[in-house]
């Protein structure tokens, strides 16, 4: 089968590849509204979300991809064939899985996200590390989340560590980027889910909520910095702040793991067919 | 207040900093059976277990950390006063916070643990990120488990990125490091621990076992490695395996997330007051 792809990309300073390795950096990609995704699976989501532009695939991984590139290729992106040091430049990882896209910004207004009227939604408060972000917008999909709000001065979502945290979650679900924490938070509200801040100096505890039942309401989630938490302002914007408990010697738990237990927990609360031995509600 | 603490190193070719940063390869761990805890809050810790034999701190910070360093000297540590330049050195940081303690080993064998009578124990199998096992150790701490394995080929404990991701939590509770994988399991099985293996491909989901009050008994969690998961051959060594529900797009959770969501749910399980509107065990 003939592949639908260009002459070889041999040097890191052609002008297709400088454009590409430029998106590393938030103002390109701020400017181009374009990120990168790396690797097999983000680019396969990506051109599930039908926003891949360009594919770079190299000579030794053409046939592997042989699908992703035939899908690229029907959607009108470019295929591009690059060597292995151009890959190396682009990919930013250790060992490139030998295919990367540039894709469109696929981030929404808040409007649009409330708009899904989702029960379960997530309120990053000025979040720093692009791992954790990434890490919790995966678990945020997993648990069934409506939206994932990048908000104050947060890590851009398009970072290539967020994007690669995420595992693929960044093309499933709503995802805004950039507003302030107090306008994340009166939207969701207006549309008539309780805000819980996740603070681990709070008086109430996870399990004082799902013992009340408390949990089963539609609820944004609100995470704070991974070093200082949530100030008091944030705080304040909130219904409740709500702590997770600490059984052992541990003085906190990190953002993704403290994130994981929140949504866990409102997301077993909100499905009904979970509960024990109670009705199935409809 | 004049501090017990020596004239300024300021080479990095001291012998004293050049064993200590030997410190950062396993094999010279293994060897001095001692490893490094960097800043205040592991440091602090560190004396608090009573296993530091030096501490160094950069002249810039002795001040701020003069109770540490009365401490480490009233433990009979060698406390060194270093350059900042000495200090980057040693921290493998790269905002290193001017104080670092060499410790001794503080693994126990699985006898030690099992002794303990643990209702909540982790098993890592073939974990290789030092993060991620140093999160799920933190992780376990906080949902008051009474040890955590590091078998088969997991990374090691005393790596430094998985001491900094313990938080502390490496010194609170009993860890054991290298045993095989089946001798861990047979170990806690012995002690009445009942072995739930987190399988994202499992038929029975955490929800399952909650519902059905399963998780109330002492159990022992097998978290497999973050690539490519618990082979059949490891699988077959617990009693049930264990999905964590997605209720979304997902594929899955990351290691430190699915273990948080599996070890609360435990832990919530076991502690009988965080039951809602149950008697109170005894």
């Amino acid at each position: 089968m003939m592949l639908p792809v260009g002459a070889e990309l041999t040097s890191i300073r052609s002008p297709r590849v400088k454009a590409a390795r430029q998106l590393a950096k938030r103002a390109f990609r701020q400017r181009a509204r374009e990120f990168l995704a790396e690797g097999p699976q983000a680019v396969s989501e990506a051109l599930a979300a039908g926003v891949v532009t360009q594919l770079f695939v190299t000579a030794a991984a053409q046939a592997r991809y042989a699908s992703l590139i035939g899908l690229a290729a029907g959607q009108g992106a470019d295929v591009h064939a690059v060597s292995g040091e151009v890959m190396t430049e682009l990919a930013q990882t250790i060992t490139p899985q030998g295919v990367l896209a540039v894709c469109e910004f696929i981030d929404v207004d808040l409007d649009q996200l409330t708009a899904g009227q989702p029960r379960l939604a997530v309120v990053l408060a000025n979040v720093r590390d692009p791992g954790n972000a990434g890490t919790v917008l995966r678990t945020a999909d997993a648990a069934g989340a409506g939206g994932v709000i990048f908000a104050g001065s947060s890590v851009d979502p398009y970072n290539s560590k967020c994007v690669r945290a995420s595992a693929g979650s960044l093309f499933h679900l709503p995802v805004v980027t950039g507003p302030p924490v107090a306008d994340a938070v009166r939207a969701l509200r207006e549309r008539g889910l309780r805000v819980l801040a996740a603070d681990g100096g709070a008086g109430t505890t996870l399990d004082d909520l799902q013992s009340a039942g408390l949990l089963s309401q539609p609820t944004a989630w609100l995470f704070g910095n991974e070093a200082w938490g949530l100030p008091s302002d944030v705080l304040d914007l909130a219904d409740d702040a709500v702590a997770v408990p600490i059984y052992g010697r541990a003085e906190s738990l990190n953002l993704a793991a403290a994130a994981a237990v929140c949504l866990y927990a409102s997301a077993r609360a909100q499905v009904p067919s979970a509960r024990a031995g109670g009705p199935r509600q409809t």
